[in-house]
């Protein structure tokens, strides 16, 4: 069976995309990781040092780990202005620290996943995210994460999202999608 | 009661595209043009002409006064290329000339339109897509048409639309959509 | 000596386009075709029919084994409505039908060739350009052409290119780029 | 004369990033910022919460200020994982918590802003960066700062920004458009 885990990029609990994610996620066993709660530090580019990347005392290599040990990923992340949040990004940009740690095959591991996007946003998210999606396509592209689907949701204000039926269908779809790929031998 | 306007742009009969589309409008009452069997040739640039554009002998404008007289555009084209089809540019590139043929009154006509738009294609449509649909959101800004929302099928073969759970929960989640629209006054 | 074909895909002699294309070709042996001044049919779609595509008489085998017969292909559109003109959509669909004509090898061609882009627009064109710049990337992609470089250009009015340094600086760098890979050995 | 203030959000000093930049800004007096210097705390998302958002006590607000009394902003970010960096993303995502400070006027102030955008990358910047430079419009656009024009620079390891003529070029031409604005009164 096929372990899924959902990365949580928002700032607030119990917010529109948090919600839509559960729609997408109903009846399937999951890990949860809100990644505000995880101490994740900028990266220091230090690809071009002899030296290479200094190791970091945070929670990123747990993180990475988590990443590894399953076989679904969900990216869940409001738009913060058109682009996932400042807390998502951080932790996707120390995957470049991680890529050259010995101590990880982060290549071999990645293209063994499959990903789904759940974002949300209240200023024509279904236009005006889709510059967000393509980076997740580009991300995924070049780590071999294969992108499997994507929901957008409108909203705004907390609980817009039910007002949303294009996303809540879409998101229902999807859970039976990913309900048979769960169980199904890769 | 508002009035629907399908516009196809594919080449072919019983398509994929098509087939969405009248998912989206089952129970709709609609008129629905076929690109296809319409002769439109292509835009001849003459903007900046003294004289300005030339009257073309053909069924441009008869199309234009089909789209003024209904609220409710759905432009429906399957994804050639990465982009609407070449039947459906010519259309619009003639635009250029009806906004700036005396006889109509196109920008008026048009800020008071909102549109759908359906794609498919089977080449990741819901990634590779999305520049159409930015094309369209353009295209839409600039009359003033109001872009009210999407569906991108995932179909290359005869018949593949039916497996696109995705799509079908969105067409059907937004056929409730327009049927509400229909009714309620402007 | 690497032979470069320009695609103009324009309806109207000597724009702006045409200008910012030939700064990017100064000094540099080239065939030019325009496309307005050829007969190129809309693509009717029998991939899926039994008897696969029909015949068409028109002109645009011969453009494409003058496609198939240069090395550097230059991509040069007005931008209408967002998009490349349906003079230009109407050629690239028609690949299409070239791509299943067993009297050429398309893909072997394409793969073997590089390509560069001009468009140019009076509507902030270096941001609602660039979809189209994503769908010829998909585009060359798809059949293997290499994407090497593209020029956007800002001008409507006729003439107004001239004030565009930005495009005619990037058209001279390039200009230079292109000269000595005409003469590199691949 | 307009000021002109460069936020410099790599996370490395003296990168290709930040030498482009230097092209574009060569002999133009301005302020820079390095955000790696400041701390800058992730948002914590109070849109919804009764008492809006708590102060920080961070830097941002002196950012902030700084912003507000430049008249030209030159956002300047390598390429990380196809978006701006984590950096640059988390200054961004707390202009939503400035947007609703009593003390600040931020739509007001932003409204007067002129904005230049230089991104670098190494894995198709031209193409892949896209995404990244609609991200800025929309951005841009909803506080009202004008987007006057951006540079994509190829570049990976160190220096290889010097081999990349297209964008040099570029930057130099947007160099004598600068300085000419920020002569010219409003």
């Amino acid at each position: 069976m096929k372990k899924v885990l959902v990365l949580e990029g928002s700032s607030r609990p119990n917010g529109n995309t948090e919600a839509l994610t559960n729609v997408l996620m109903n009846g399937i066993e999951r890990t949860t990781i809100f990644l505000r709660e995880k101490n994740i530090l900028p990266i220091v580019d230090k690809r071009h040092d002899e030296d290479g990347f200094s190791i970091v005392n945070d929670d990123h290599d747990a993180l990475m780990k988590a990443v590894f040990s399953h076989d679904i990923l969900v990216f869940s992340t409001p738009i913060y202005w058109y682009s996932m949040s400042g807390i998502m990004k951080n932790f996707v940009d120390r995957w470049s620290q991680t890529a050259r740690d010995e101590r990880f095959q982060m290549k071999e591991e990645m293209k063994r996943k499959e990903a789904y996007v759940v974002i949300c946003g209240g200023d024509q998210p279904r236009i005006k995210g889709l510059p967000l999606i393509q980076q997740f396509q580009h991300t995924f592209h070049f780590v071999g994460i294969s992108f499997q689907d994507y929901i957008i949701g409108h909203a705004g204000k907390p609980g817009e999202i039910w007002n949303d039926t294009y996303a809540l269908s879409a998101a229902q779809a999807l859970n039976d999608v990913i309900k048979e790929k769960i169980h199904t031998q890769p």
